[in-house]
């Protein structure tokens, strides 16, 4: 069966975004410190329309992590805005071309008909919870594995129901003290996992993690 | 100068023990897993006092965390009771033969005299902060490192306060879901590190930094 796989950055002290986030800074305090590694590479820059880069130990992990990609799955706060759409819904922080190029299934409790993007992202709204929606992900891959883009609540729903098979965090050498957990709101979660690679590459150390079940 | 090293045993999700801690279960309800792949070792059996165990990875790593330590900090906590000592204090977790080998400076609020136990640890008190216990420590290492035993609460006040030089923490892919955090109360930190060592081992993943300053 296709597999559900999770990979994130985070601070060595198990911060995903830092303190007050807000629209205006969406990765909080900090935060921003948490994705230099990706950005610099030509491997991330070119699937996100930019230009240049480098290559570097991280460069395959990168294009590991988006091979064999069918669908996405993601929560509501990762595509944008809150609450019920009004007439005129925002269509969220990723323009007109979004990195996924597969169709994406947002967890939310609004309902909204599908948006059709440029460059294969279709953001589809579920409105029946994690299962339904990596059920329809996983229908939609068609054999291929469903990638789990965030954030950091719908991943910790994702991991306390078991459904994640693989685990790969970006472990940036920074201490940020405060902002959004990726582990939190996990009592009583009790997963063992198998670590599968671990990769020391500049200012990010890449650990591979298969859960077991 | 000497150097303030700190390793530690953490779930993959941040905890330093499990919930639920107590006299009878000093690693609270699923903790003892942080420690399985280091009680298998000679390396670690051997100074505490216990035969057989293997050698692995980790090995080395276990090695290295013993050489050239000449006094050690810790927390009340990890010594033993609360509160004020009473006529016949309680002399610790650590046996009559603890496996420190060296000095020890204790962080408390409760004065007391000096423990000398076998094999070189001597248990003395500190009563006026984290600093002067550094400070004491280091007097008494005379060269050599100082190690940070724990527990999680010290340790946050040391590493928040910039003292901390070396930081090791031996992951284990496990979740516990709840317990005591290695990275909490640590608003403002904002501490910036250098991985200097990455190492896959049985069962734990040894991840070494040194703390830029």
């Amino acid at each position: 069966m296709s597999k559900l796989r999770f990979q994130i950055s985070m601070s060595l002290d198990g911060y995903v975004a830092g303190p007050n986030q807000s629209e205006e800074n969406p990765l909080g305090e900090g935060g921003e410190q948490l994705h230099e590694w990706v950005i610099a590479l030509e491997a991330w820059r070119k699937p996100h329309g930019l230009e240049g880069g480098e290559a570097n130990a991280s460069t395959e992990v990168v294009e590991r992590s988006l091979e064999n990609i069918g669908a996405t799955v993601m929560g509501r706060n990762m595509f944008g805005g809150e609450g019920p759409w009004d007439e005129h819904p925002w269509d969220g922080w990723w323009g007109d071309d979004p990195p996924f190029h597969t169709p994406v299934f947002i967890v939310t409790h609004h309902a909204r008909e599908p948006v059709v993007k440029q460059g294969g992202t279709t953001f589809n709204f579920v409105t029946d919870g994690i299962e339904s929606a990596l059920e329809q992900a996983r229908e939609a891959a068609a054999g291929k594995d469903v990638a789990l883009a965030g954030g950091a609540s719908v991943a910790q729903q994702y991991l306390k129901a078991g459904l994640i098979d693989e685990l790969q965090l970006n472990v940036v050498p920074v201490l940020l003290g405060a902002g959004a957990r990726l582990f939190d709101d996990l009592e009583g979660v009790n997963a063992e996992l198998e670590c599968t690679n671990v990769l020391d590459a500049p200012g990010v150390t890449h650990l591979s993690y298969r859960v077991l079940k």
